[in-house]
């Protein structure tokens, strides 16, 4: 990556973070970074996370463009970077969504430049530059979606940014990355953010706050920023009415069991859930 | 407490752990235990936790008597215990449903006899003597839910069992402690186990093991026991069925709202929820 030139756009949590993760890191590349908000690229200036605060055009110019905002607003920055860059640059973005993103990256480059769709596995509840950290991405998968006839060394090069950010690497075609997240993510936030609003619209008050951290615990990811997953939702659509039907499917059966009060069959439904999730 | 005979009936997690907490504190009472299962009475023995492993009739003859043993299972137990004790003496239970426990306990102590309803917040996804721990219910909060006409004596009695334990108290009725267990408590269980099984009954496999600890995070509490949670769901069966409907219903909002792409609906029921969750 030494002599390379990096452009992030977007110094948020996860743009932040991998400007952090790379700073001083022996072969790093340079990193040049954007943001519409001001104040995040003088904070990264003044941590020296990145060496120049660029614009969109500048940033056009680097060999390698991670777009990090979020998945919905990415489209059309992608859309505006990518026809700019130049021959044998690469293109890629850090969103949780990858098969509309990826179809419409591929089609937006440049001739001779490469979008390959990514996904950096980590994330806290917080966002904004001052949360950015450089540990964030230490262990955490990145997936990488290349599609056929990309070019290999386009999707080393992506690959080897999340290396150097400490991250371990996986590959998955965009369409199964979005089936597998609708149902390891984007469900369990969706069905968090059901449970805590079924509580929340009650007649009757229900007190939280003795409830052993279970319930505190248990729904933590409704505390996740509602704006980013509204987003990743609309962004996943499809893949998340199919999630959401077959989920309801599963819960309308274990309703069924306690209505018939089917003892043998709650056992063995509860049983094969705890055995599933302790193979995990 | 001093000079008092407190029975445990079930050294398991619950009971045992009881049993540890009391072990060796300042003016705890003497503890009898007795189970089912001879190794925990040995092991509870062998570690000095009880001083004597008793018969059920023996346990009858204390002054306050804690049945620790599975909800559905207590009833059996304390109407067996209950009929055979002292004028004077108190029954208490540990379990996680009390309406109907309650109303049967009370009606099947002898004359004199007062069963007061207890519910320790607390538990692992451990069972048995050997997950006992003396520190369980340090910090925690014990549930005790008295009846209209219950003696307030009886009641400072078991209250003042769980606080040498180290919890901390607060009471309840009965019918209010089976509404927000079934929320805070049992629902979400109840939906952590679907969440897993409707994973679990894809057609496609889908891998969890780098699912960024949310997913493995979230579903937890779907790695407790089975038998366990088939006893406590059924066991609250009315206001479990009552939350699922509720539950039910919020779940179809968010599904509508996700289907016919209302950002601001989706942004408001998203944000309603992270409130709620914040303010715990």
């Amino acid at each position: 990556m030494k002599g390379i030139r990096l452009g992030i756009v977007g110094l948020g949590l996860i743009g932040g973070s991998l400007a952090r993760a790379l700073q001083g890191k022996r072969g790093a590349p340079e990193v040049w970074g954007s943001d519409r908000c001001k104040e995040s690229v003088r904070l990264a200036l003044d941590c020296g996370a990145i060496s120049k605060g660029a614009t969109e055009r500048e940033i056009a110019r680097c060999d390698v463009v991670v777009v990090c905002v979020p998945v919905r607003a990415s489209v059309a920055v992608i859309e505006r970077i990518g026809k700019r860059m130049r021959p044998g640059s690469v293109l890629t973005d850090a969103g949780s969504v990858k098969a509309e993103v990826v179809a419409r990256g591929r089609a937006a480059v440049a001739e001779g430049v490469a979008f390959i769709g990514g996904h950096p596995i980590a994330g806290t509840e917080n966002s904004g530059f001052p949360a950015a950290d450089g540990t964030l991405y230490k262990g955490r998968t990145a997936i990488v979606t290349p599609c056929v006839g990309d070019d290999e060394a386009a999707v080393r090069t992506v690959e080897k940014i999340w290396e150097k950010a400490g991250a371990r690497l996986l590959r998955m075609d965009p369409a199964t990355h979005d089936h597998v997240f609708a149902y390891v993510s984007h469900l369990p936030h969706v069905v968090a953010y059901a449970l805590v609003h079924a509580v929340g619209t009650l007649d009757t008050n229900v007190p939280l706050g003795y409830s052993a951290g279970g319930f505190r615990d248990f729904t933590r990811i409704a505390s996740s920023n509602p704006a980013m997953w509204k987003d990743i939702v609309l962004q996943n659509r499809p893949e998340m009415l199919r999630a959401l039907a077959h989920y309801r499917k599963n819960l309308a059966l274990i309703e069924g069991l306690i209505r018939k009060e089917d003892e043998a069959g709650i056992l063995a439904y509860f049983g094969r859930s705890k055995k599933i999730r302790d193979g995990i």
